[in-house]
Parts: structure tokens; C-alpha cells; sequence
């Protein structure tokens, strides 16, 4: 089955923007490296764009933009889908499969929507259809949580896995800095596009942890069962207040194993205490944090995002499709199953709570409210108080491990209680 | 090419120690698991031993001494690996590949000594040969840096590679004990061996070492190749010492890439600065970071020993290998060159260092150490002075980088001097 054969595997690029034009570099840049160490050269033959007019560091003749033309070359071998977004790619990477290829994607939307039947579909065929690039760019996640992490049973996933939104909240924590002007100057920085909405409500962070939950647990995570709030919410203040409790506030996406097949998943802005490991991840850093029953607590650190990091996962998983082929062997695509992972709704959650409220200043209010604490089944673990004026005070509370659905009526029961002016703000907390 | 008769992937298991009965637990306890995402069970249908009067908690026809029927066993078609040391170790490695047979190990001491022979011999019969476990326990490194990053030129790693000496010096720093304390109270709860020496000496770490920069640069790293230096030297005074000056002292396995083809391997306790993530990687962790090229900055970290870590990685490479025998497809060992990596000697080393001297406490010491400093091109960053009693002072310095081989002239002269009575330490820094 071994074959010594050298030739060369022919790559077709559907888009060249940030990780296309990356990964092309890569491999003219690292080209005698490259054959080194996986003994077949690679070739991109063709490459597919929207907009002919954009200036190209490439002979034109290189581009098309007749994507289907490029899934429909017989002489191209793989296909690396760069393109992102649900259309056209899915329909793309569905007929370069149906044509016999190998494709690699960076594309989490594509594979947290269409993920189990196009890897299915790439398995039936013999072909692989790998996505390392999809979840924490450069940082190997995707591969290892199939492979090295195979025999676990994860208990607990934790990642910051959005560059931009790291990058906001860890510029207010250090600046002092308000949210609206943290993200402005950053989209004036090209870090945040234009419609931040990707970013900061959270749908980046529930493809990315559809995809690595989708692995890890075998069965898909479909977008709808991951509870989802993004940092828009987020204020200075409650940055300062949890720091003095000795938290930061990251964006995490949370995944915890309930039962046999069923997972509560969450992606929301999160007191983590400053000595958590994923506390000190800054910047455009990503990170994962996971718990294995065998393997017990690992974590993965590296740059989430940007050209040549991202590009190292493309090109990673590249070659080992050029290994593939050369070696003569059978597509190694690992699909998870089509029908859903069970989720838990956020209601049936467990997990202490940040609370700021403004209240009234006046006698027995605090008695009002440790009431409907206590009337909740929700205890406090910590409470700091301040006056605002003569008529309200600010008060800050963390709460010991409650219910969701039981903090959700307590702040109903806040609002009704005559006493509270304002609830402004309120994060879970991990513990 | 693709199979889907499910037929069970029988297994030998050589060593029932630590580590085999880790992966052998693992293997029952996550049983249904792994059928479900492998699609193929594994069945352990003989076990390796010395010592048949051990207790174990097996039926007694499940085991034998004559390793040698297992690697010959044609019933048989992984074996696993997991005794440790290379006599018998290489020997039955070896039959079992000739036999057709796949192996996975973690045997650090085998991969770096005849790793490139085996693998290679592995890869021409179509074989698998993985060894996961044999750097970094439960830690997914070794296929990450054969797969996930291999289009990337790595510049720099550097890790902390071994358990037992990460938590001897965590605890000397943690609890101000001597180094002599700790290591008895590890032995005696049985952390560390009787004989210290493969820890402590760095032989484990330097085996691992080499094993990470053979497969980052493709070629074999001699374990000759690499400067090694134990942490019997490191003293509570200089962690202290260290502490105060915002440094922590680790173990570390360090290799930077010069030029094409030739790094600089090393192993020895070392300054990093507390805000560097090595320096909070704390206990029996062990933790990777790595530069590479395009990917930039990366780090693992994570259970680096232990029973169940151990078996996580063993148990995931022999998923690979069932996945790999149920769909037909050939073997994927990964072989590096044989022909050795180029090494520089350690001489040629550019490195800030922290040196603690005994000295006279008379008049023109100072000026004359420090006419050492300038004639030997090592000039300071910062310095401590303190009265150790009427006639002998000790200082603490921290250099700037300078050459190795200066640093070396520059001891040998303040010996020289007249005026220092005691050379007590010197620890290269990273800085
Ligand atoms: N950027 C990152 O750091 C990063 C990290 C991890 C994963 N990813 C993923 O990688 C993928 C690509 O992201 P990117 O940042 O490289 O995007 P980008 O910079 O916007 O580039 C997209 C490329 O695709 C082309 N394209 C888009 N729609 C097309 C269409 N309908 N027909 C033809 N060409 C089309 C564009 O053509 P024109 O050049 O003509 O506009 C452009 O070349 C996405 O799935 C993204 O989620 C990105
Ligand atoms: N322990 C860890 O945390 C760890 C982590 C990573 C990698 N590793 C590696 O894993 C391997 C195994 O380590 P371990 O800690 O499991 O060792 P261990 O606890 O000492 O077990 C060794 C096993 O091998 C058997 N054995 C040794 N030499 C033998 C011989 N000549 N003939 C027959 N049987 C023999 C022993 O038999 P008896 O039971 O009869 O004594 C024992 O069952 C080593 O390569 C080690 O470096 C260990």
C-alpha cells in the first residue's frame, strides 16, 4: 500500500483573503521544508475569488471566479475551502467531495451547520475532510480532541476562542477603557469588522464550540442547543468590581457533560478567578481548557486567529493529506454522528452568579433583599455596598452556586420588590 | 479502501506496571465509549510480566514472562509497548514490527535512542509505530507536531518535561525546604524513585527532548547532542534569591533552532521570569511552548505522568491504529532522518545567567570583580550585595546575554582573583 512514488498533489484555493493568501505563502515560504519532511511537493493550480479588480500579488491567469470550476478540475486533488460562510461553500465542498477530492476548511459556520453530513459524505467516499483552522487557528484542537483524546470521556471543556472579543476585554481590563470605544478603535485597527456582530454577540464562539463539542462527545452539537450572550453588556465598572474580588471577566464558551449523551453548552462573559489558567490568556490569544476522565486537566494556548497562524493549520492539515495520497492510503475523516447531542437548557444550570443592583437607601431594604435571596434558594458568598447619593446605593454581590432558573426569578422578585432601582448587570461566575 | 466489518482488534500489552494496567483499565472502563466513536473493540488477549508473584488483578492465564510469544503471537496484531528502558525493550519492538505487527509505546529512553530505526522500519513495512505517551504523559504533543504543525519551521521549544522534578522544585519554593527534604519526602511517597538519578540527572527530560526535536526537525537529535545538567545544585538561597529578583526556577528542556539543519539542545534548571506561563506551570504539570514560524506562539500543558494521564495517550494512539486497521489503510509512522540533526556545543550559547558569589569584604572587591566582568565581555543587568559576616560579603548578579564560553572564562578568573572565596551558583536565565 506504501508508495515511494513522488509526485505532485495538485491544490485548488477557493478564496485568497486573510488565511487563502496565508496559506499559499506558507507553502511557497516553507516549499523545501515542506518536502523534507512529507516527501510529495504541492502545487496550487488554481485559485477562486469574487472580485477581479482587487490588486493580487499573482499572475491573473492563477485566479477564477468560477469557484465550481476549480470543485470541478479533474487534474485538482484538494480543495482548501477559504471562503467561509454557508453559501456557497457548503455547496462547493459538497461537490468537490462528490468529485473525488479532499477538501480542508478553516470554516466553523460550515462545519457547526453541515458538518456531520458533509464529513459523513467524505468518509463514504474515502476521502478526508479536515478542519483544524475551524476552531482556535493555529492552536491543534481539532486533531488532537479526534485523535489523542480519543479514549476520554470529557467531563468539561472551557475556551476563550474569539480573538476580538479577547482583545476588547482584555484592553478595558488594562486600559480602563469603555466597551463602545475599545471596539471602535479596534475596527478602525482592522482587528473587528465593520458588523461586529459576529464577534461580540457570541455566533463565532457557538460555531467554534459546536465544532470542538460535535467531537468530542461524537454526536452533533447543533448551533440552536448552545445557549448564547455576547459582551455588548460588559461595563468597566463591573470589570473594576470583579477584579477587586479577584476575578476577570473573559468571554468563554462553556461545555459540562450532564448525563450519557447530553451536555449543557454555553457561551457567555464570565468571572473566572485570576489564578484560572485561562485567566492570564490575553490579547488575541485563544485558549481551551478541557477535563478527560483519564487525561485529566490539559490546556491549549496559541494565537486563535490572524494569516500565518491560521495558515499553519490549513497547511497542517494539507500535508497530511499529501501524506495520505502518497502513502496510497484511505481518507481518514472522523465524522460524529448526525443526530443531535442532548442539551440542557441554561435554566437547569448550576453556577454562582455577579450581581450588581442600585437600590434604594433607606432603612430595611437590605432586609427586603436577603428575603428574596433566601425566598430563592440563592446564599450569598460575598456582598460589598456603596452609596451612590442620599437616596440610592450600589450594591455588589456573588452568589455560592444556585440554580439559573432560580437566580432568573430572583431577579424578577428583585425588580418587584419596590426596593431596587436598577439591576444592571449580572455574570456567572466559575468557581 | 473503507471497511465497515467490525471485527475486533486484538492486543498484546507488554509491562503491566504504571502504565499498562493504566491502558489496560482504560480500555474496560471506556469500553462502550470507544466502540461507539471507533467503531471497532479492542480485546487484550495476553499480557507481558516479570514477576508472576505480584498480585494482580487479572486472571493469572492472562499473563506471561515469555514476552517473546507475545510479539510472535499471530493472533496478535498491536502491541503494546510499556516496560520501559531499551533491553528487552528494542528487541521485542523490533520482532513485533518484523512479525507485521503495530506497536504503540512510551518508552521516552527507546524513541531516542532507536527511534529512527524503528519508526523508519515501521514505515516500510506499513505499519503504525506511535509513542505519544513518551513525552509529556497525558499532553497531546508528539502528534501535533508530526500533523498539525508540520508546515511550520520551529524556532524555538521549551518545556517542562518531567514530573517529579517540577514538583520537587514547586514544593522547595512553595514550603522553603531544601532540595535534599523534598526528594526524600517524594521517594517516600513513592513520586520519585529510590534512584533518583533518571529524574533529577535529567536523563528523562533529555530522552523526551530529543525525542520533541527529532520530529520538529525531521532529523534524529543523539541524545550526545544535548547539554544536560541536574537540579541537585539548586538551593533554596537562590530561589529566594531568584524570587525576589521576579524569577522562578524550573527545570527546563530548551532547543533553539541557529541555522539550517543545526539547534542548540540543552537541559537545566533555569530563571524564567514569573510572568512567563512556564513559570506558573506548577506540581507534576508538565507544559510545552513553542515558536514555530507561521503558527507563532503555542503552549500545551497538562498531566505530564500518572497512570490514567499515561494511559490516555496510549490508549489514543491504539484508537489510531484500529481506525487505521478497519479501514485498510497502510501505516502512518512518521520517520525522522537517521543521519543526526547538527548540534551546537553549549559554549556557543548566547544566555543571561544568574551568578552567587562568596567574596572578601575588604576594600577594591568590588572593582576588581567587576574588572573580571568587562574583560570577559559579561556585563550586568542587576546585583545584590549583603554582609555575610566581618570578612565575607555575597553578591547575586544578573547578567545581560553573553557567550556561554565567556561566562565559563569569567568563573575561572573570579576564582583566580584573590578575592572570591566561593563561585556558590550560576543559573542560566531566560529572559
Ligand atoms: N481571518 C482569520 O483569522 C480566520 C481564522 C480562522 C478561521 N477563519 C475562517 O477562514 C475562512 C476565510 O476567512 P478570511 O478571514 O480569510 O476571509 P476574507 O479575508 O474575507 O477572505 C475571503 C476570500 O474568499 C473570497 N470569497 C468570499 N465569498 C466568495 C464568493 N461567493 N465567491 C468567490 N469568492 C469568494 C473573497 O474573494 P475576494 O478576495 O475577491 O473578496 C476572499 O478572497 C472563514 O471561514 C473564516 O471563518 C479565519
Ligand atoms: N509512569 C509514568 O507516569 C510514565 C509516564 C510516561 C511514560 N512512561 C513510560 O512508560 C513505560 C512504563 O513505565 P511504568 O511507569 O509503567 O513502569 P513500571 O510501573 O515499572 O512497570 C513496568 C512493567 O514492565 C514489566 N517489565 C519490566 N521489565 C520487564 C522484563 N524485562 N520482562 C518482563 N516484564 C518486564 C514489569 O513487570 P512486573 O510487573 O512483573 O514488575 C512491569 O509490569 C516506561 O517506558 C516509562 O518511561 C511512564
Amino acid at each position: 500500500m506504501t508508495s515511494t512514488l513522488t509526485r505532485t498533489v495538485r491544490v485548488g484555493i477557493l478564496g485568497f483573503g486573510t488565511v487563502g493568501s496565508g496559506a499559499y505563502r506558507m507553502l511557497q515560504d516553507n516549499r523545501d521544508a515542506i518536502l523534507r519532511r512529507v516527501g510529495v511537493p504541492f502545487e496550487v493550480t488554481k485559485i477562486g475569488i469574487r472580485d477581479t479588480a482587487k490588486p493580487r500579488q499573482l499572475p491573473a491567469e492563477m485566479f477564477t471566479t468560477d469557484l465550481t470550476s476549480i470543485v470541478d478540475d479533474p487534474a485538482i486533488e484538494v480543495v482548501l475551502e477559504l471562503i467561509g460562510g454557508v453559501d456557497p461553500a457548503a455547496e462547493l465542498v459538497e461537490r468537490a467531495l462528490r468529485n473525488g477530492k479532499h477538501v480542508v476548511t478553516a470554516n466553523k459556520e460550515l462545519i457547526a451547520k453541515h458538518g456531520a453530513r458533509l464529513i459523513s459524505l467524505a468518509k463514504s467516499k474515502g476521502l478526508d475532510l479536515h478542519y483544524e483552522a475551524a476552531v482556535g487557528g493555529g492552536i491543534p484542537l481539532v486533531q488532537p480532541l479526534k485523535h489523542q483524546l480519543a479514549g476520554n470521556d470529557v467531563l468539561k471543556m472551557m475556551g476563550i476562542l474569539n480573538g476580538t472579543t479577547n482583545y476588547i476585554l482584555t484592553k478595558m481590563q488594562r486600559e480602563g477603557a469603555d466597551f463602545a470605544d475599545v471596539l471602535a478603535e479596534a475596527q478602525a485597527k482592522g482587528y473587528a469588522e465593520a458588523d461586529p456582530t459576529n464577534d461580540v454577540d457570541g455566533f463565532d464562539t457557538m460555531y467554534k464550540i459546536s465544532v470542538l463539542a460535535s467531537i468530542a462527545f461524537h454526536k452533533h452539537l447543533p448551533v440552536e442547543g448552545v445557549y448564547r450572550e455576547g459582551i455588548r453588556g460588559v461595563s468597566l465598572l463591573d470589570m473594576q468590581y470583579a477584579d477587586a474580588l479577584g476575578y476577570t471577566i473573559k468571554f468563554l464558551a462553556i461545555v459540562d457533560a450532564i448525563a450519557e449523551d447530553t451536555i449543557l453548552a454555553r457561551v457567555h462573559p464570565t468571572l473566572i478567578p485570576k489564578t484560572h489558567p485561562l485567566a492570564s490568556v490575553n490579547d488575541v490569544y485563544n485558549a481551551l481548557y478541557l477535563h478527560g476522565d483519564f487525561v485529566g486537566d490539559l490546556m491549549f494556548s496559541g494565537r486563535g486567529a490572524g494569516s500565518d497562524p491560521t495558515a499553519s493549520a490549513v497547511v497542517g492539515d494539507l500535508l497530511d493529506v499529501g501524506r495520505n495520497i502518497a502513502g496510497g492510503g484511505s481518507g481518514s475523516a472522523i465524522p460524529f454522528d448526525e443526530e443531535p447531542l442532548k442539551t440542557c437548557p441554561i435554566d437547569d444550570l448550576r453556577t454562582a452568579f455577579y450581581l450588581r443592583l442600585v437600590v434604594q437607601d433607606r432603612p430595611k431594604v437590605l432586609g427586603i433583599i436577603a428575603t428574596e435571596f433566601g425566598e430563592h434558594d440563592v446564599s450569598l458568598a460575598a456582598m460589598e455596598m456603596k452609596t451612590l447619593d442620599e437616596s440610592r446605593g450600589e450594591i455588589v454581590f456573588l452568589t455560592h452556586p444556585c440554580l439559573e432558573k432560580n437566580f432568573r426569578e430572583l431577579l424578577v422578585g428583585l425588580k418587584q420588590s419596590g426596593v431596587v432601582e436598577e439591576v444592571c448587570s449580572s455574570i456567572r461566575v466559575v468557581s
